[in-house]
């Protein structure tokens, strides 16, 4: 099985191929782009848990390769042992994050293929989750082109986009989703220039997003998180766009912290807020936003920046990775199969059985 | 001349006594507290600009001690020449920053001595100078503590405050405008916890408004400025306080940059926006807020943490060092005459000529 081609001038965070992984280390750009090598699903989620890789829909690509590796180093070949093997290699990997749904979906897509083919051998079983981590790396990417065709014509030409975190190329198996519809513009022809919140305490903003962009010669200017507010009263911003973690049935969305306040910023400037994701980051199990579990991270992510201490020893300190931005915030959501505005009860439920 | 003793106890941004100065480098804080030595002019006109001294009130200290190091330093006895040198030296520190007004009111207060005293020889205007830069600094930490005494009731017993930035004692001749509020009411005998808002770029929440309250044992919580919106969705501010660099006649408030984004948060959660600011941060030449100039600060303060770079080289950056709260978005702004409500223009004018 060879897997897709590596093409280095193409942004993507994992690369998946001859059975082998290798992450882009974000943790390190943009001053560094170091390339580590995964071959456990211990491995694989640390590497989800310390944000070597993150954003949700790359979290979910990783988990899969994850679980395959976890899989493929089960020395049974009972079914039964390895079901039972499988399913606590699929919860050490489901433990890792707990906000981004695809995660969990990824996790579940593994398993189902695995039930569904119950009557196989254990090595047939281990060579089709194989294939099925490689189809859900590669899809990714696909399905990130689509919602970014589908979501484009809301990007004016001309229009000056703010969007917070990374929800590109980085955050996806490829192209991404928030930018991956601004790429999609820009690929239409339109002129696009991007306002990118530097995200704390992480700095997806600045390290991920302004780099991808560069990268691809889309126009970027770098901001502060509490410059976004400035800049709509200046007039300097025609709309947000944003990715999602999780969004429950009635079009709540779940990002990164701080798009609660952008949204709220968007509202009160009359701004039209947009989020895009894929069908996969939507959970019809939840019925609002207010079920879905926000992870709460380490102090030192707030208080340090690498070595250097930023606040005094001691200090109390509160990092919720992610918050919940109310349906009525919210202009559209964007995802492969269509663009859901209005009653998000009913659309969100069409767009994801359909 | 002895000036005010050291109390080493007791936060205060700028020693000055027996014509020496040092001021702490609030660049380094909380890691380091380094005291630097000024002895001219043009070094305090640099510390302003570098930010070793920052805050509207403690601008106004920095400034005032300025002017006398650089009067004292004129070498002439002809009162023409005098004069014509002052200017000259009060130019180059107004020139250091913009937005704060506290700065062009204490070089103003300056130069009315120096003119209100014109008959007087060279050499006693230089010993004249040097009270009022004095009284200035002495000045500036008793009219916080009323100031403190004046708005504390707003404060309910049990309150969690957000604050932005740091406008504690490290921003004034000493106690602080917005955590002197805090402090008198700590001093009445309430418990007040503090939420600080980090404050990108520079860190003045988690550097300064930490370290200075954690020293004070005043409890206070950091957290990133994009996780304020979240604190308030989830009932965990019960009220905010903020200082002000320049408050125009009709109230509209220019304070640090994210300040006009946590007063739309404060007004969609329902919850009380307070400025505490002195007389002297009223700008009753300007009408409105639109008037005030707002600083845009180099891109390095957002591209890098110290040598550590944050963001791909040659990124384009938007970094203003304030923003514009309209008034309508202000509860009450707190005076050391009075607390100023509803119709701004009219109640700011009374407080600041009265």
């Amino acid at each position: 099985m060879s897997g897709c081609q590596i093409d280095t001038n193409v942004i993507r965070p994992i690369r998946f191929f001859n059975g082998k992984c290798q992450m882009l280390d974000q943790r390190l750009l943009p001053a560094e782009e170091i390339w580590l090598d995964y071959t456990d699903y211990q491995g694989v989620a640390e590497a989800i848990r310390c944000m070597v890789v993150r954003g949700a829909p790359a979290i979910g690509v990783a988990a899969a390769i994850g679980a395959w590796f976890g899989a493929r180093d089960i020395e049974t070949k009972s079914s039964e042992t390895f079901f039972a093997e499988f399913e606590k290699i699929c919860e050490v990997l489901a433990a890792t994050r707990p906000t981004a749904v695809n995660l969990f979906w990824a996790l579940e897509r593994m398993k189902s293929f695995a039930h569904a083919n119950l009557d196989r051998s254990v090595l047939e079983l281990k060579i089709g989750l194989e294939y099925e981590a490689l189809a859900i790396t590669q899809e990714d990417e696909q399905l990130c082109k689509k919602l970014g065709r589908t979501g484009e014509y809301l990007i004016p030409d001309g229009a000056r986009v703010l969007t917070h975190c990374n929800a590109g190329a980085l955050a996806t198996g490829g192209y991404g989703t928030a930018l991956g519809v601004i790429r999609a513009a820009v690929e239409a022809g339109k002129k696009v220039a991007v306002i990118a919140d530097e995200t704390r305490p992480f700095l997806q903003g600045s390290r991920l997003t302004a780099w991808e962009l560069q990268k691809d010669n889309i126009p970027v200017t770098l901001i502060c998180d509490n410059m976004a507010g400035y800049m709509m009263s200046k007039g300097e911003i025609d709309c947000v766009i944003v990715g999602a973690d999780r969004i429950a049935a009635n079009g709540d969305v779940a990002n990164k912290i701080g798009t609660y306040t952008v949204a709220i910023l968007a509202k009160e400037h009359n701004l039209p807020f947009y989020v895009a994701a894929p069908i996969s980051t939507i959970d019809l199990s939840l019925s609002d936003g207010s079920q879905i579990p926000i992870e709460e991270r380490d102090a030192r992510e707030i208080t340090h920046l690498g070595e250097k201490q930023l606040a005094p020893e001691g200090i109390a300190v509160r990092n919720p990775a992610f918050d919940v931005t109310p349906n009525h915030l919210v202009t559209a959501i964007i995802t492969e199969r269509g663009v859901a505005q209005g009653d998000y009860l009913q659309k969100l439920a069409e767009l994801a059985t359909c």
